[in-house]
């Protein structure tokens, strides 16, 4: 085993009041070594915590397992409400390849995941994303359609079995793994304060309507500052980086005679999405990112 | 003490040559906790060795301590010879804050690690850069000038009477030893085979001659693919940040019909240097390098 190996792993738990239980879950990743709990957060209207670790693969699963564990000890889907949608006490565990592992490495954690919660806690599963056992079941929303309350008859069907177990769980119902590339939420801000123009934009460089294959994006008001911006998704930073995103709504923007005046990036982004916008933009030639100093650092 | 903090340093010792010699010295970086060797390498013809490694102040300084305790019982400078310009068994020692650790506190590390050499081995010191004690003595090639041969002349004057001791270790010589930000050595490429339009580029762009701050830059020939380069080091990429420099390169060539066709960075560059890059090109707003997954990761 390669133990510079990173995944991150963002599971999602059907629990945003409870203070206690959410910190018996939370534990979970605290106590297990080799894994670091980047952040976490409940929400109370949407009654769903929402964890972030990242570490070893090995150890990655391990504390989700333990963590899959608690929760479904700890929730009973028949008493949940939120205003979030969901299907189960666990509600979707995507696993990210963060340093020196491949999305296939990381397809393969997922289903060893999904598998060992099914054999140890009768928990069933549906692989998602680029886990799934076949396109219509890639993505996340149709799959939680009808939520928990559905989700009994919903996996009766031919196109909803699940990839492990045949009908739910009591309590806990079903939950999603899978494997997927790192979110980056990139949000271009233009100089004008026509939703329309914005939102036409948005339509041209999205995937969705012909524009560019890893990127979702709509236009929003900035109302505070009287302008909009082009609000993004971009799922796969590594074949859709960021400055052809940057540079491509600039050219949409300039038929408009609208000029693009900054960006943000909201939460977190890998140090490679940022690395690669530099060196574009300079040109550099033959650069590797083991010349980053802080990448050797995490050697 | 922040166990956050990152110092780095890179010791300059006078033997290139004796590989079980070069390994003895080395060792006292590996055997260390808490310290990171990043790399080393000795040249022959220079009969010199560059260890560079990296951590916490108060790690880093026991082992550089440790390092020089052994260079003295190992190298005797009036048996030294070799091409680069030395002036003792330690040549220099420069610290290097790279996290959380300013340039004040590196230079206090600084000071504190001469003294300590001059009163456990009696090895006498100038403190140069951002902690020497007159501006005459910032610049390393200017102590060094009459090397070790020379030097216990040298040290008798006014000018450059040690900061620790009167005079020179009589096998081990003298050593600088002091704080600097880390240097970042950025080439640009030009699509001319003009050595002297490179050269007055160059000019143009470099402090000494009028340009920016923390450029040191001359023009050179990358004569297998006959073009030119302005070959430099950013002696502070945080105030004179490579985008500026890039750029202002480009508008200079353009006075000679001359395009800018790219960039090299050579070695180790801090992550901050080019999440600034992509920072002004893409114009983000309010993003803090707390962002950036892989810095989250390090904590």
């Amino acid at each position: 085993m390669d133990t510079n190996q990173l995944v991150q792993c963002v599971p999602n738990f059907s629990e945003g009041r409870d203070l206690e239980k959410i910190e018996k879950i939370v534990e979970a990743f605290r106590i297990t070594e080799g894994v670091k709990l980047l952040d976490y957060s409940n929400d109370e209207d949407h009654n769903r915590l929402v964890v972030t670790v990242v570490g070893q693969p090995v150890k990655v699963k391990e504390a989700v397992v333990e963590a899959v564990k608690r929760a479904i000890e700890l929730i009973d889907m028949n008493q949940h409400e939120g205003q979030h949608p969901r299907m189960g006490a666990v509600d979707v565990i995507p696993f990210i390849p963060i340093r020196n592992f491949s999305v296939e490495e990381a397809v393969e954690l997922s289903k060893e995941v999904a598998k060992e919660l099914y054999e140890r806690f009768e928990l069933p599963s549906f692989l998602y994303e680029n886990s799934a056992s076949a396109p219509h079941r890639m993505n996340l929303a149709k799959l939680r359609k009808g939520q928990f309350e559905g989700m009994a008859e919903k996996v009766k069907t031919d196109e909803f079995k699940p990839d492990f177990g045949q009908s739910i769980h009591p309590t806990a119902g079903i939950v999603a793994v899978g494997a997927r590339m790192p979110l980056v939420a990139f949000n271009v801000i233009l100089d004008t304060s026509n939703l329309e123009i914005a939102n036409q934009i948005a339509r041209n460089v999205r995937h969705i309507n012909g524009g560019l294959r890893f990127v979702k994006a709509i236009g929003i008001d900035m109302e505070d500052r009287g302008i909009t911006q082009v609000s993004m998704n971009l799922t796969n930073y590594t074949k859709t980086p960021l400055y052809r995103v940057f540079e491509l709504i600039r050219i949409e923007a300039k038929r408009y005679g609208i000029a693009v005046v900054g960006s943000e990036v909201i939460g977190l982004v890998p140090m490679d999405a940022l690395i690669g916008t530099a060196e574009y933009y300079l040109g550099i030639e033959n650069f590797s990112t083991e010349q980053v100093l802080e990448k050797r650092l995490m050697e």
